[in-house]
Formats: structure tokens, sequence, C-alpha cells
């Protein structure tokens, strides 16, 4: 069938390629003229036959809300927008009421496979009405892996990029488990050759995966990691996955013990633990140490402005 | 080779059969003469040709080391035994030095694989010293899984069920991962199909897994768990984990939230938000659950033996 | 000075009656006539003198918005509302937006002492422009405690609710720490007697407190706390600081632990550790907990349609 | 009464002053002479009449094993013992076998207070059998804080070390809080005066404390805390807490967060987020940050050697 894509990025780009190649016929709009097939917005709906399909593949926010409004001043009733960027669930049931007013349909994709999607295929998660998603099933079905995994009707609006969103967070999760052990591992004293370890893990054990592939491919290349930094960012997936968990009262101890382990791999240094540091000298008299690197001895006895521990 | 194994439970008797299907003669010795070879621990190391190789496959603790002492007793010096069970790692250490008193060496083993490993192999995770491991290879070799993954010499004594209990580890936070994923998917109002988005994330997913295929099984059988009640034994990797990464300062925030939210799912009630509930009724007047089931009032202002929060 | 309050529950009721012992007068209104002063809103604004000042203490979120909506018809330019609710602080910059187009001016007030505020005097925590502010002090005088302590002037619009919500979420940091002390002391065979060691810890230790010294008072009314189920509701603020952190990338992980403790206090069951049971079952063959109370078998070797472990 | 006191440092030497100036005979002994009353142990035990009390007050682990033996030889059945370090508790159950088969009573004690003690009086929390206990109730007496707090008979031997293990651990998650309330404040925009905000907080507040006007105190001298590091030793109470919590199944999520803060402070670079940097850059081309600081490009796509996400 016939598709307009917005974003040619690395993802919107890849995503048309593996399009065309199962026969759709895609027409492509990009900021960058070079990477575009037509002019603008407008260009690429009028090249579209009614009921058309757009699919929107920009950044999540601002970006995406801005084409999904001027997609909105140009499609027709009975026409669909997909989003299959990286938005907030919260977002699409916005996106989908301004388009609805106009008759206009709206289906949430929540996109997993990264560089490796259009050789293997995306995983897709998606939300939205029956009729919108059974419609665009060839799109889908020219995406998604081959065989009965990889492609999920999760709900109605905002169920595809919630399902995406607990994806993400899991997968902070499993990052930060898998982590946790190689860290310990490299700190022990018995255990000699920890790269060997992680390969060894990769069959037979019950913490196979495909993320512990790609630990021994990083270790092949730097045995030790010592190239890079412990410092890693947060795309957004893992933040909302906690907000969800907090409005309805999930505990998800794991999930947010990986996310504050990137917030604080950003620190250069931490005030809370300044705070430990400096009460540690008030009580114990504990030597800290200073920002300066030296290292000071601990407080004199408090004056008369400190409640006393005693009466 | 020739090998003795101890303990023919579930674990000691499939891997005799896989030992066996692999040419390797096994001796075997269990407590139940039903499903022993010989009469006793002597009549094994009887059975076998020196130098000899005896593998114990009995529970960790107490059995596992009656067991080595006992083959302390019997062995001479130039054989070898092989610790296949849970042992902790510290055990190993006086394992090692006790037959090592007497000219015996010493290997220990992680087993991987459950009830898996008699048809795809175990992975094997092994500490001793390299002439103990090579002569053992050919057994190790029947034993592990197809191909480059499934066996590491990981180093020395210990190292074996050292790597065997950060896999452990590593394991309870990827569990804890998935399960805080799938409960907050089922909170959701938005996602209506959890079983089929579990499925989905099979293949094309970063968080595609072993684990992740167990899930999508065991909610084929009852799709929303609803004959289990959310209670989680711990097997003491976990525990031993943690006590490791304590003793090396390493800081393991995913793996002790996945043991302890364990030790939480066996409490009939919580000691300590007993005393949270408490000490919200004592300072706010909060509405508390009484253990009868009954809702109460909070504190009257309390009296003269609490200090007041103002001077 | 003059000033109105809307809200005679525990909180407004009684600051006003402080404010009137100190010699201000109150107006006062609430929707029970029985503790009105005055019919409606327009009747309280209409016994103030300008420029007015009216206190709005009534729940957070729609009731407080709803006033500060109806204050905003009825007021005029010069006069200013104060919220001394437990409001979220992103609520303070909309209600401030509001009044400020009417030339309205607004403070928010963080207020804590609860139950035993009226004698020992409310802590004070306000956000404001320094005229409003400073306008008010004779009333803040009149309700803080006595002393230099219990009053702050933290920051611009907001800065009060904001200082009132992280007040809260170290406080359930705190009686977090209290709580998991408590529990494993009671744990332990070898301390006896787990309410002398509280009473004990009033003094001398690093540890005093007043949450301290409120535990001592629930623990001798019942001295195992056996009365009570671990049950634990959680009132918005602690929910607001772990989204504020996240927001500013702070880690947060003792506050958070200690609300997804009461998140986990009120659940029946935990679908997490549904998953944990499953999943335990499927790979290891674990004796798991049916929800009808027996236990079952693991389960027998699946099927082709799991991925093997190994190739 | 009379009592020997091994050990002069700062917690020794003021103990013993109080001790004096309440009447009671102290004689000292420390290694080193400008500090000792008698020339070795064997002079001061001669020193004092029978049935003798020495109190042990040097480091825990080897020093106090070595002055316990020591001691067990020098003294006389009917003799006790006082270990007022801070030992480890199950070291406590040791010394008093060792001592016990010679007739030697042990008494462990939990001492509070730090360079506050000697003026205010040092919490103790006390351990052993009552005979014991009883007869050294007047040295108890005059350390102790006056009134009814500071004291607690807390069980039998190992009761006293235990209940100031969990102190301390109570003590990391207090601290922990705090410390996490003000990197919030500190991160706000609304808040413009933290350490205003901190001073107001300790009077009037659910959340005042000693720590808390320890940590108004620090404020003062530095007032963004900006001359120190956010570096924190742990003293092992912390660390047995945690172990103490694993071995009685006890959850304690905020204590064992508080511990892992302080590991990590003390962490250059953190092997665990070089993981999750390296896992990043795999799977999502995501740039990481080298350990040279540059911004490198994700990784082209993989080879062969990794498992396709798809089939």
């Amino acid at each position: 069938m016939q598709i307009g894509m917005v974003g040619l990025g690395r993802m919107g780009g890849n995503m048309s390629e593996r399009l065309r190649a199962a026969g759709h016929e895609v027409v492509g709009f990009d900021n960058d003229p070079a990477k575009s097939d037509v002019a603008d917005l407008k260009a690429l709906v009028d090249a579209l036959a009614a009921p058309r399909a757009v699919w929107v593949m920009v950044p999540h926010g601002s970006p995406t809300t801005a084409t999904v409004h001027a997609l909105a001043e140009l499609l027709s009733p009975g026409d669909v927008v997909i989003d299959g960027g990286n938005s907030r669930w919260t977002d699409d049931l916005e996106h989908a009421n301004h388009l609805g007013d106009r008759g206009i349909g709206f289906v949430d994709v929540g996109v997993s496979g990264g560089v490796w999607g259009r050789t293997n295929g995306y995983a897709l998660m998606v939300g939205g009405a029956d009729p919108d998603v059974e419609r665009l099933m060839p799109i889908f079905t020219a995406l998604k892996p081959e065989g009965e995994f990889g492609f999920v009707h999760a709900g109605g609006v905002g169920a595809g990029h919630f399902t995406k969103m607990v994806h993400n967070g899991i997968e902070y999760g499993l990052m930060q488990a898998y982590a946790e052990g190689y860290e310990l591992l490299a700190a022990s004293d018995v255990v000699t050759d920890v790269p060997a370890v992680i390969k060894s893990w990769r069959k037979g054990t019950v913490i196979q995966s495909w993320l512990l592939d790609l630990l021994d491919r990083a270790l092949e290349a730097d045995d030790d990691l010592s190239e890079l930094r412990g410092y890693a960012q947060d795309s957004g997936e893992g933040r909302w996955t906690v907000e969800a968990a907090i409005n309805h009262a999930v505990p998800l101890p794991v999930i947010t013990a990986a996310l504050f382990a990137r917030f604080g791999s950003r620190q250069d240094d931490s005030p809370a633990m300044k705070v430990i540091a400096a009460l540690r000298n008030q009580f114990g008299g504990h030597a800290v140490t200073s920002a300066a690197g030296s290292v000071e001895k601990g407080a004199d006895a408090p004056g008369a402005d400190v409640t006393p521990p005693v009466g």
C-alpha cells in the first residue's frame, strides 16, 4: 500500500527502505531536501491518494506535536496518522483528540530494534482503534520481524507507547543487573577472566539474552571497558515508567534503582554525599575530604546553638 | 574417561546419563540403593582406577562438607574431587585445603541448566588449578552445550562457585525487572492484552531473552497468573552475592532490591510497615487499620512524656 | 491584623484560634454553617477591609483551585490570597498567574505541625514575592513556634509548597529507617526487649528525634504493635517528591524506597512476585504456592514452543 | 567502684574522666605510656581488687580479640570483662565463651555519644547476664545521660552490640534521607535559600532531630558545602546490619540504599555504569563518553557473532 513518511533520519529512513523492499510505496518528507521526496508536508499529502496514511517519525515532544497539528490542517476525514516516535503515551491521547475532532484517525506505535531493525525487522507495539490498526496491517507486517513474535496490538490509543515505555523500563533494569554482576566479578580476587565468564554465559544459562550477547561483543573490543567512562544518559522512557508506576501505586524498586544509577553516573560530585560527609564530621569528628582533596580533622565540640543530645 | 558420581538426584542422575551417552564410564553412588551402583563411598572409590575423579552432587553445606571429608579419607594422592553442587565459594577454599593436605586435588563447578540440561547441555563455571581442570576437560566437554559458549575456567579454586553465585544474583535482578514491568502493564488502563505484549517482545526487542520466553510460556498456561501466589523463595546465592558485594564495597542496588522483594513476599504482615502506620497515627492523627481489619481514628494529643515538637 | 480564613476543619479551625489568641481578627468561612462566620465567600470578602488577605485551607487539587478561582472574581487589586493547604507546588504557579492577571497577590505556605500546632505553633514554609510576605508577617509570627526556628521564606511562588513537599519526602525516609531497624531488632534472637531499646535511644544517641519519641510512645500503648496492620497510606507529597527528583535527575534511592514500601504494604498479593514464582517454576522446576495455598511441583520439561537455552 | 580501662584514646580517655568525676576509681592502661597508669595489662590486673571489672575500649576485630585473650590469661574466676568498643556482635559470643571457660564473665556495651559524651553522657546498649550487668550498674549510671533514657539492658551476650549495630544502620538511613532532601532542594529553581530552609525545620516539624541540628550547624560554616567532597566512609556497622538482615530474611531497602550510596561515593568511576554505557552503544548506536572525555559515535551494525534479535 501507499504511505507517507515524515522524518527520514536513521529510523525513518531505514524503515522506508524496508517498506519499499516489501513492495510498498513510500513518499518521504524530511527537512533535509537531500533526503526528501517532496518539498513540504502539503506536497506529501497531495502526493497520497485518500484515504491516506502518514507515519510520523520525528523527535518526541514539540516536533511531534507540531507535525501532528500541521497534518491535522492538511489531511481529510478518513485519513490516519501514525506516530512511530518515542512519544510519551499521554501525548497520544491529546494528539488523537486533536485529529479526531477533524475526523482523522490516530495510531501510536512503539518501535524497537534500533540499527538492527532494517535487516531483522522492527518489534512493533501498537495502540489504536481496531479499524485503523487493521487497515495498516500490511505496513506493520512489512516492518515487523518474521514469525509469530514482534508485533502486538496492545490496546486503544496510547497503549503502543505505554507498552514501549515499559519495555524500556525493563531494559533499564536488565542492563543494571548485568552491570552489577560485572562489577562484582571485576572486584573479585578469585575470578581472573571476567570476559570469558560473560562469553560463557551466552548459552545454557538462565541469564542468556540478547543484551548479554552484546555485552560479550563490547568486551571483545575492550576487555576491561577501560576506554569508556561510566557515564550513562537516559532517554525519557525510564523516567516516564517510574512516573506511571507512581500514578498506579506500583512499587518499582529495580527499575527505579537503575534509573537513579544513571542519574548518579552523570554527577561530578554528589550534593547528597556532601551532606553525609558533613554530618559524619559533625557528630563523630570523622575526618572529611575537602573539595581540594586534603583530609581534615573533625569538628570541635559544637557550641550552644545545637540542641545537646541529652537533656 | 572414568568418573565417580556421588548424589544421583535430578541433577546428578541426569548428568550421569549425559556423560554415559557421550561414552564415559560413570560409577554412581546415592543413599537410595535403588539408584546406586555401589554399596557405599568406599566401594565407589574401590571401583575407580587411580588417578580417580569423583564428582560430588549433593546439597550444599553440611552434606557436601561431610562427603568431601569422607572422600578425603578414602581417596589417594593424585585423585581429584569435583564439587558440582551449589556450595558457597568460601566453602571451596576450606574443602580444597582439607583435600590438599592429603595430596588430593579439588575443582569447583557451578552448574546451570536445571531440568533442561540433560538435553541441551549444562553451562559450567569452573574454578581450580590448571592441571586439574585440563585433566577433566573430557567430562566438561560432554556436559557442556555444543558450541563455543557454556563453559569457562574462571580462575582458581572458588572461582567456579563465585561465578555461579553472581550468575544467580544477576538472575534475581533480571526476573524482578520483568516482574515489575508486568505489574505496571497489568495496572494500566490503556493496555488491554498483557500476555500478548509479553509474547510480542520475544523477537526484535532489546529485552528478548530466555527468561522472557519462559514468562510467555507461563502466561499461556495461566494468562493472569491467578493460580499463583506472589510468594518467592530464595536459594542462598542471592544472599551470598549481596554479602560478597558488601565485602568488596560494590554497590548492588538492583540485585539487592530483587532479593528484598522476595523476603517481603514471604511476610504475612510487615513489622516495618506497622511502625510506619503507628508513627502516622501518632503525629498526624491519621487513621490506621487494626489487625482485626477495622479502621480507627488517630491518637489524641500526646501527653507530657513526649518531647514537644517545639520549645 | 485582619484575615479571612476559608476552610475551618481541624487545621483551619485550630489556626484561627491560635491567630485570635494572638490578637488578630479572623473572619472564617466553611461550607458547614455551624462553623462559619459568614454565609458565603462573597460575604467573607465583604467583611474584610481592603487590602484584604484571605487564607485558603481546603483540600488540595480541585477544591483549592475552585476556591482560588472564586476569590479571583471577588477580590480586588492589591488583595492577597494565601494557600496554606497541601497543594502541589506546580499548582501554585497557575494560581499565582490566575490571580496576578487581576492584580491580586499570591503566597503559598507549607504548614507542618498537625494536631500539635495549635499549642506549639506551626512550622511555616513560605513562597511568594517579598512585599506580599512582609505584609503577612504578623500572621506568620502568630502561627509559628516561638524562637528562631520554624519559619522560612524559601523563595518565590511555589517555594513554600516545594519545601514542604521535600520535608514530607524526608519524613518518609526517616520513618522507614526507624521501621527497618525495628523489624531487624524484632527478628533478632539476641535482643529480648525491643521497646526498651527504642526508649533508651531517646537521649544520648545520634538517632534521637521527635519521630523516635513518637515510636516510643506508640510502643508504650502496644509493645509489639500487634494491634496494627502493616498498612500505610501515602498523602501525595512523597509521590511529588520523587517526580520532582526525576525532573531534576536527582537520585533519591532512600525516599523512593520508602514510598514503594508503602505501595507494597497495601497489596493483598503482588503481581510482580507472581511473575517471580512463575519463572522459578518454569526454569527450575521449583515448587510454587498456588493461590489456594497448596504447594505444587514444578513444571514438566517445556515443549518446543520455548527457545531452548542452548543451540 | 573500681574499674580497669584498657585503651585511653578519645573514647576511653573521656569515659575515664567522666567515671572519675562521678567518684569511681579508674586504673587505665594504654600502649602510649604517657597516658597509661600502669606498665602493662598484668600490672593493671594486679592493681585491681577481685572481683575485678575491666573495660576494653580498643579497635574492634584483632585488637579487641587479642586484649580479651590476654585478659583471659590474667584474670580470675568471678572477674568480668566489658567490651565497650565497636565489635561485631558475633565476636561477642566467641569472647564470652573463651572467658566463660575460665569462669570470667563478659558484658558487651554499644556506646553512642562520640565527642559529646563526656559532657552529656553516653548512651549505653548492654548485653550480658543479669548478675554481671547488675554488678556494673554504678559504672553504667555514671556514664549514661541523666534521666530515664540512654541506657538499656537489651538481652544476653551480644545484644548490646547488636543493638548498637542497628542504631548505626538506622543512622545511615536517616542521614541519607536528609541528604537526598537537601540535594533536591539545591537542585530546585524555586527554592532560593536552602540553608534557611534547613534551619527553619529545626522546630515545629515532623523531621526535627539532632542530626538536623547538626546539618544546620554544618551549613552555617559552609552554606553550600562547597568545601567538602561528596565522599563518605563507612565504619562496619552498616555492613553488618545488612548482613544480619539477610540472615533473618528481613527486607532493608532504605538502610541498604544508604550503605550503597556511600560505596558509590568512593568510586572514581563506576564499572557498572561502564557496562551501561557499553550496552547503550551496542544496541542503540548511542554516543558514549570515552575515558579521555571525548564523545564518540555508536558502533556499526554488529557482525555475525552476535545472536540477531530476530530469527
